[in-house]
């Protein structure tokens, strides 16, 4: 599932809906349909839709009074999707959580204050096949609630970062527009083109800009006289 | 508009393909429908939609000898969309750049390595007013291209520790699932709940989970006795 098809899936409000829903507790179909107050047969077909892309999945209830062998929806996926629009970009990527490989302390520009955490490889105990049961429970939870709140506060302060990074890019975008005397001028066109992605073929540059071949390869040329940009492999560019 | 509405408006892959085009360049409706090949009568319905959300705005050409007045739709608007989905939480949330008053030099858990930056107060000389024309282009273009590449790679380490804190959160929450015994306990699921949100009204509460009231009563009042939650304001509880 691309993030195109992941827009389509969330571009229906009642979907939306569900996903909240379960996001909160696995449910089956009629307690959906209640909660939200959505026919039956609408539930169901979201739920197909969902179930399809991967999204969601159905298994038995795990309680074991539960004689109605009822199907829960959960939800199976974790990831974040992130859409950038913005007049010099429209953007959409998923990113799934890193789990144990990614490397964050050989970043270059950031570096995280790293809370103590619960160590991967003695995880919290396991609460039913101890004997003090309730001091257990009050435990882990107090100790994951701090550990939580920390996390959810890095996840706010990297959400600063990113306004404030996303911030710095619009004013240079803006401020270099209008030092080139706005977006018509076909060489300005052509570098912030460049600046947007790491390398462009002429065939993309031509038919994004409705240039003539002609006209633009004697714009590269000259770009490149000037050393402002320079040819990665055949007919494809970069800015310097 | 809100993130619901932002989303409806990019569950369509053809108003997708718009916001794409045109964030590359301006453009006009024939060459819109002639770039995506899309009926015109199609594309004037889905520039209503993106126009009246305020997303897209148009504008008559800057270019001096267009005679035939066209409009041009631009991108109206600078915004990141962020969508969780995890069997844990169903975020959307929208986010602005940050212009000016945002200080992130007051974050406690992250820090930038700040990249030289162009000055707010010095932007780029207006090119069109100057002398030596083509040698200021290529200094601003190389300076403003540098800073961008610097600020992009910002991005890409920010992008790489959000997933790493992603990561750490699902491991904590999966670990805490797993040794609560799964997501059947009552009581694991409140505080769940409310680990998931700052405060939660009861009647919140019991609508999600389906729990009758006085059960859920008696369940808040064990949770605060041993100190895992407390009552905000009237019927509001936090987890502590």
């Amino acid at each position: 599932m691309d993030a195109g098809e992941l827009l389509n899936l969330l571009g229906n409000e009642n979907r939306r809906r569900i996903l909240n829903l379960i996001s909160q507790k696995p449910c089956y179909v009629t307690e959906i349909s209640e909660h939200l107050e959505v026919s039956p047969k609408a539930v169901i077909g979201h739920l197909r839709m969902l179930e399809e892309s991967g999204l969601i999945v159905k298994k038995p209830s795990e309680i074991q009074n539960d004689n109605q062998r009822r199907k829960y929806f959960h939800i199976a996926q974790n990831m974040r999707l992130e859409v950038t629009v913005s007049p010099y970009k429209f953007g959409m990527k998923r990113a799934y959580p890193a789990r144990h490989s990614l490397d964050i302390s050989s970043c270059q520009y950031i570096s995280l204050t790293m809370p103590l955490l619960i160590s991967e490889s003695h995880p919290l105990e396991n609460i039913s096949t101890s004997s003090d049961h309730a001091q257990k429970i009050s435990s882990n939870i107090t100790l994951a609630a701090s550990q939580l709140r920390e996390l959810r506060e890095i996840e706010k302060e990297l959400s600063i970062a990113q306004r404030w990074v996303h911030g710095k890019i619009i004013t240079l975008l803006d401020n270099l527009s209008s030092s080139l005397g706005g977006a018509n001028n076909t060489d300005a066109s052509i570098l912030l083109a460049l600046s947007k992605k790491d390398t462009m073929h002429e065939d993309d540059i031509s038919r994004t800009f409705n240039i003539s071949p002609l006209i633009l390869f004697e714009r590269l040329e000259i770009l490149e006289k000037v050393g402002l940009i320079n040819k990665t492999r055949e007919s494809t560019w970069r800015l310097n």
